[in-house]
C-alpha cells in the first residue's frame, strides 16, 4: 500500500474510532456532548494517531489494537486546542477551518469540553484491548498521564505563557517545545510501540526518534505560521508574531529554521535505520511532517 | 481508635501523600507547580480521601495501599474547584478560606493548574501499588476516568451550567447531583473497596451506599449554603441563591431538605448493616457528613 493510501486509511479509521469513543450527541448532557464532538470530529491532520499507527507497524501490530492509543492521544490533543483557544489563553476564533469551540458554544462549555475530553482519553485507553498484558496497559496509562501533565504538555504551555514578550534563547525554546508538543508526540510513538509489544531497547530508540520528530514538527509549524496564509492553515496565521511569542523563525530567522528542519529530519531518519523495512511507515511519515504545507 | 483521631490521621497522611505526589515548587515550570500546590495543599475537609480510606477499612486494607486512590480523587476534586471558580464559570474569589487560584495566579495559569491536576490524578493512580493485580488497577483507572468525564463530574457541571435561572424539578436536580458531586464520591468509595480486593457483590452494595451518601452530601451542602456564613464555610455563602441556581433548599424548602437529609442518612446506614463491624468507619463518616456544619 502506498503512503498516501495508508495515511488516508489510518485517518478514516481514527475518525470512526473517535466517533465511537465519544458519547452520542443525543445523550444527556446533550450540549456538552455535541460540543465535544464538534471539537474532535471531522478535522485535523491526525498526526498523532498516524505516528501511533506507524510506530505500531514497526512491530506488525494489528491496526485494531492501535485504535485506542491513537484515539487517546488525539483526544488529549483536541482538549489542549480547545483550552488553548480560550480568551484567557490565545483567544483565538478559528481552528481547523471552523469557529473555535468557545465561539460556537460559549466559554464555560468549552472549558468543560476540554476537561471532559481529557478524562475521555484515559477512559478510552483503560478499555480492554490496547495491550495483551494489563501491567503494560497500566504503564501506557502512566505514560499518557505524564505526557499530558505538568512535566509534559500542560507544563510546556505554562512555559509558553511565561515566554510572551521575552527573548528566549534556543535551549529555552527547545525546553518548552519538548514539553508543549513534544511530550504528546513522544507518547503517540511510544504508545503505538507498547501496543505492539516493543521491548525496552526499541522503546528507547523510538523515544529518541520521537524527540527529534517532535522538534521537527514544531520548527515546521513555526515556519508555516510565518509564511502560510490563514485559509491554507485552517487556523489563524501569523499568530506567534502578533502575540510576540518567541519561535524558531524569530530566533533563528527563516533560512536557518529551514536548515534546522532538514537536520532534525535527517537525525530522526537515522534513528530508524536499525528497524529496516519495518520502520517504513515512520520513515514516510517523518518525510511528510518535514514537507507538509498545512 | 476513636473516629476523630482516625479522621485526623487520614487527613494528615493524605496531606503528606498529596505533598509527595505533586512536583516540587522548585521544579520547572515553577509558577505552575507553585499554583498546583496552592490549589491542593493545606485545605479542605478531604471528604473523598476519608471515604476512600473508610471503604478500604471494610476489607482491612493497609492504609498505604489507599494513599494513591485517595490522592487521585482529591486531585480530581481540587482541579474541578479551580475550574469551577474561574470567571467564565462561578467567578468566585474565595475557596478554603484563601483567594481562589485564578485570583492569586491569573486565569491562564489557573486553567493549566486544573488541566495538570487532572492528569496528575491519573498519574498517581497508575503508579505501582493501589492493587495487587494490574487488571484491577486498569479497572480502577477506568472508573476514575468515567467518574471525571462527561457522564460523570464534568457532565454534572454542564447540567448545572444549563440549569441557572431554570426551575428544575427534583428528579432533574438528582440527575445533576448524581453526576456533579455523586460520581466522584462513588469513585472514592469504590476505589477504596477495589484497593482492598472487594468482590462484585460488595462493590454493588457500596455503589448503592455511595449514591445515597453523595446525595446526602449535596443536600447538606445546599442547607449550609443557605444557612451558614462565609467565614464558617471558607467559601462564599449564599452563592446558589445569588446565582439563581436550583438547590434542594430552593425546591423543597429548608424543613423538607433537612428531613430528606435524615432519610438519605438512614438509607445509607442501612446498606452498611451486612458489613457489620467492618463498616464502622463508613458508618461514622456517614453520620459526620450528615451533621457537618462547614
Amino acid at each position: 500500500m502506498d503512503f498516501k493510501t495508508w495515511m488516508a486509511e489510518v485517518q478514516a479509521r481514527t475518525e470512526r474510532a473517535l466517533e465511537l469513543s465519544l458519547p452520542a450527541a443525543t445523550l444527556a448532557p446533550r450540549r456538552l456532548h455535541e460540543a465535544m464532538r464538534y471539537a474532535v470530529l471531522g478535522g485535523g491532520k491526525r498526526v498523532r494517531p498516524l505516528l501511533c499507527h506507524a510506530a505500531g507497524a514497526v512491530f506488525a501490530t494489528p491496526a485494531d489494537r492501535l485504535d485506542a492509543p491513537a484515539c487517546a492521544v488525539e483526544l488529549i490533543h483536541a482538549y489542549s486546542l480547545v483550552h488553548d483557544d480560550l480568551p484567557c489563553m490565545d483567544d483565538d476564533v478559528l481552528r481547523r477551518g471552523k469557529p473555535t469551540c468557545h465561539v460556537e458554544f460559549g466559554e464555560a462549555t468549552a472549558l468543560l469540553v476540554g476537561d471532559a475530553l481529557q478524562a475521555q482519553a484515559f477512559e478510552v485507553l483503560a478499555r480492554p484491548g490496547p495491550a495483551a498484558d494489563p501491567a503494560r496497559q497500566v504503564a501506557m496509562l502512566a505514560m499518557l498521564a505524564q505526557a499530558a501533565g505538568s512535566l509534559g504538555m500542560a507544563g510546556g504551555q505554562a512555559v509558553d505563557l511565561d515566554s510572551v514578550g521575552k527573548s528566549l534563547d534556543l535551549p529555552d525554546l527547545e525546553f518548552m517545545h519538548l514539553r508543549k508538543t513534544g511530550a504528546l508526540i513522544r507518547a503517540s510513538v511510544l504508545l503505538g510501540a507498547h501496543a505492539g509489544g516493543a521491548d525496552a531497547p526499541a522503546l528507547e530508540r523510538l523515544a529518541h526518534f520521537a524527540n527529534r520528530v517532535g522538534l521537527l514538527f514544531q520548527v515546521v509549524d513555526d515556519i508555516l505560521d510565518a509564511t502560510a496564509d490563514t485559509t491554507t492553515l485552517g487556523k489563524t496565521a501569523g499568530k506567534d508574531a502578533a502575540h510576540d511569542k518567541p519561535t524558531y523563525v524569530s530566533i533563528l530567522g527563516l533560512v536557518r529554521a529551514r536548515e534546522l528542519a532538514g537536520e532534525l529530519r535527517e537525525e530522526a531518519l537515522a534513528t530508524l535505520e536499525p528497524f529496516g523495512a519495518a520502520g517504513g511507515r515512520l520513515t514516510e511519515l517523518t518525510r511528510y511532517i518535514a514537507e507538509r504545507s498545512f
